[in-house]
C-alpha cells in the first residue's frame, strides 16, 4: 500500500479499522445507513406513487428510472439493521429484533413488490403501475404498523 | 385511482403535489437526498478502501458487492444538486453552482472511476482494487477540495 491510504482515507472519511465481520465502523453508521437508504428508496418510490395517485403528471421515463432505483436500493437498508442499544430515540421498535423472522419476511415482501413495480414502470402502462404501487404501499404500511414507532 | 391513495401515501410519507419537472416535493428533500445517497456510497466505497489500505481483512465477496453498490449509488446524488438557498449551513459551497460545468465534470470522473473499481472488485484481484481505490479516492478529494467546505 502506498502513501495515499492514510491521507486519502482520512480525507474521504473512511476511518475503518474493523474486523472482517463488521460492515460498519460505528454502530451509528449502521443506523444512519439504513435510514439514508430507506429515504433514497422512499423518494424514488414516492415519485412513482405520486404519478399513480394522480398527484403528479405521468412521465413514463421518470417513473421507470425512479422505480429501477427504488428496486435496487430496496436491497440495501437491511445490512444496517443490527440491533444497537443507544440513547438515541429510534423509530425502529425493539420488536424488530424480538420478531426478526417476521421483520425479515416483511422486508423481503417489500423488495419483491418493488421489483414488480420496476417491471411495471418499464412497461410504461400506468394501470399496471397503479396496481404495483398499491402492492408496494401495502408492504410499507404493514411493516411500519408492526415495527415503526409513530 | 382507488381509496388507497390518500391514506396510503400519507402513511408512507409520500406527500408529493408537484409539477412534473420537480423531482422533489421540498427543497430540503433534495438536500437530504444527495447527502443520504453520498453517505450510502461512501460507506460501501469505504469498506473496499479499508481492505485496499490494509485496515480490514480482504473479503473478495464483500468487496465486490460493496463496490457494485457504490457504483450504482454514485449515479444518484446529482439529481438533488439543485441550488437551494437556505438558512441551513451546508458543506456544499456556492462554487458548485458558479462553476457547475467543472462540478459536473468532477462528478462524472468519480462515477467513471467507481465503475472501474466495481470491475476490479469483481475480478477479486486486490492489487487491481488498490489501484482503483486510489483513483476513486483522488476524485473524491479533488472535488471535496474544490467544492466542499471544511
Amino acid at each position: 500500500m502506498t502513501k495515499f491510504s492514510a491521507v486519502l482515507l482520512a480525507a474521504i472519511g473512511a476511518s475503518f479499522v474493523v474486523p472482517a465481520s463488521a460492515q460498519f465502523a460505528k454502530p451509528e453508521d449502521a443506523i444512519k445507513y439504513r435510514k439514508n437508504a430507506l429515504f433514497v428508496m422512499q423518494q424514488n418510490f414516492g415519485r412513482v406513487a405520486a404519478m399513480a395517485g394522480g398527484k403528479a403528471p405521468f412521465d413514463a421515463k421518470v417513473a421507470a428510472d425512479s422505480a429501477a432505483v427504488a428496486e435496487f436500493v430496496s436491497n440495501l437498508p437491511w445490512k444496517g439493521m443490527g440491533q444497537v442499544l443507544t440513547k438515541v430515540t429510534l423509530k425502529a421498535k425493539p420488536e424488530i429484533w424480538a420478531k426478526k423472522t417476521k421483520f425479515d419476511d416483511e422486508a423481503r415482501k417489500m423488495q419483491a413488490e418493488m421489483a414488480k413495480l420496476s417491471v411495471a414502470a418499464k412497461s410504461g402502462n400506468i394501470d399496471s403501475i397503479k396496481v404495483a404501487v398499491n402492492a408496494v404501499g401495502g408492504t410499507c404500511k404493514s411493516c411500519h404498523d408492526d415495527f415503526r414507532a409513530k
